[in-house]
């Protein structure tokens, strides 16, 4: 399975609606910070695939909201690796309220291997080899960090 | 297949990302525009619907990003009902390009029927036979509205 | 005092927060909605000037919230041009909810004249006597657009 | 002048516009971290004022931005109280990159004393008292706090 990168969050004034709750588009934001926190921990940040030409435009994303998040609540967000191909990785997440057994939301998220103008790339080094050996590790490495 | 309802939006500079494109989370809010719009074109407005105690939260959402918008740029969010149930309904989107062929976005959300208190709600009248009678029609209306 | 340019909105549900009225920072996504419909109307639009090169980051903005607007109202923004320096532009924003007749809030937004790698600009052109003509005017020119 | 409060935010992706910069108005939902955090360090947590029936809507705002922020990027929010009245009370903040001596950005917010209906409280306890004796301190405490 690979390992799980856990993130915090809090739930931000503006991040909810009038319904009270957390307005369901945030839930993609938080995912973003899911992914952004897997690559630093355990590769190099985004930043710097960005820099060698890299970019990781999401193509596809799914979410199953289970139970609402209110504001001031803290949420982890679980983050791992769901599958890579040649032309994409997935990445799949939990957010789960800190205080509480329940699941505040599910889903997950593919991106395609872009260059910079937008043209697909095949298998992209040294990342690809990188994400590879995510989806291989046996080790459920767990690693909490503040975002 | 019932009714489609297109809604024309403008691309947002707080829109983008620094891919300089339309950030992925902003589709939600559009499809949120787009069946607003719907309830407002075929039915009550939505606001309606809460003074009457129904509420619609989100609890599943689907998106396939197929090429990218861009700032300033305008976009038709096409709109119709996909499934009724007793307990919720789902709207499938497509977001349209004014001015190119090719698709923007498509994807769908599935809301439950709730009431005020976020307990469901099983075939809430009136909204459910409206809601129901939209997938029978054999009608394929097409009403462009200016959001 | 040179045109004011009134362009229609409407509050997404997005927009809302837990108060149940529209979130204080959308505000300034409403101003950059008014001055990029400000331009469209009485120049170019703003895609143009960033294309010959000239951009114009936000240095400095105010705002005055005086009533609430809420989800699904429509309000007006009525946008003007406040001063120009050489190095810089300040509009003036008036939002008005379409059915009452208190201010929902007003606000102005400064904006240097910069290059596309965020060097200062002294009076770039043509878009500098544009603007200043504008100031000049003595119609009170009022035009209603959609976004 | 009273204590400080300092919270460290992380750029989001999503806060980013096509200038490859952080957005405007996402300054002043970092400004409402700044005060939440503000609350929770040397009060009680904004949540319990609600609770009591004490609400602060924004009526006031002003932002000067010195230089920009890039994603990824982490800043410090340096909150502390600027003023108090009878009807409000008004925040200031410093929003610095935490690797770059030179300001991101600076501004306040002036909030109204509200009930729960939108009506003016005239210095509400044990809210007011708290806020005025911040005012008094002579003590300039520092506190760092993840968000």
């Amino acid at each position: 399975m690979g390992p799980v990168i856990t993130t915090v969050i809090r739930v931000r004034f503006g991040e909810t609606d009038k319904m009270g709750i957390v307005y369901n588009a945030n839930y993609l934001t938080w995912f973003e910070i899911g992914r952004t926190e897997f690559c630093r921990a355990l590769s190099v940040p985004y930043t710097e695939w960005e820099e060698q030409g890299v970019f990781l435009p999401v193509v596809e994303a799914h979410i199953r909201y289970k139970s609402p998040l209110k504001y001031d609540e803290r949420a982890l967000i679980e983050t791992r690796i769901m599958e890579v191909t040649s032309h994409s990785v997935s990445y799949s997440y939990r957010v789960k309220p800190e205080e509480r057994s329940r699941l505040a939301a599910e889903g997950w998220t593919r991106h395609a291997f872009c260059g910079p103008e937008g043209r697909l790339l095949r298998e992209p080094e040294p990342f690809y080899s990188w994400l590879k050996e995510q989806t291989r590790s046996s080790l459920e490495e767990v690693v909490l960090r503040e975002h």
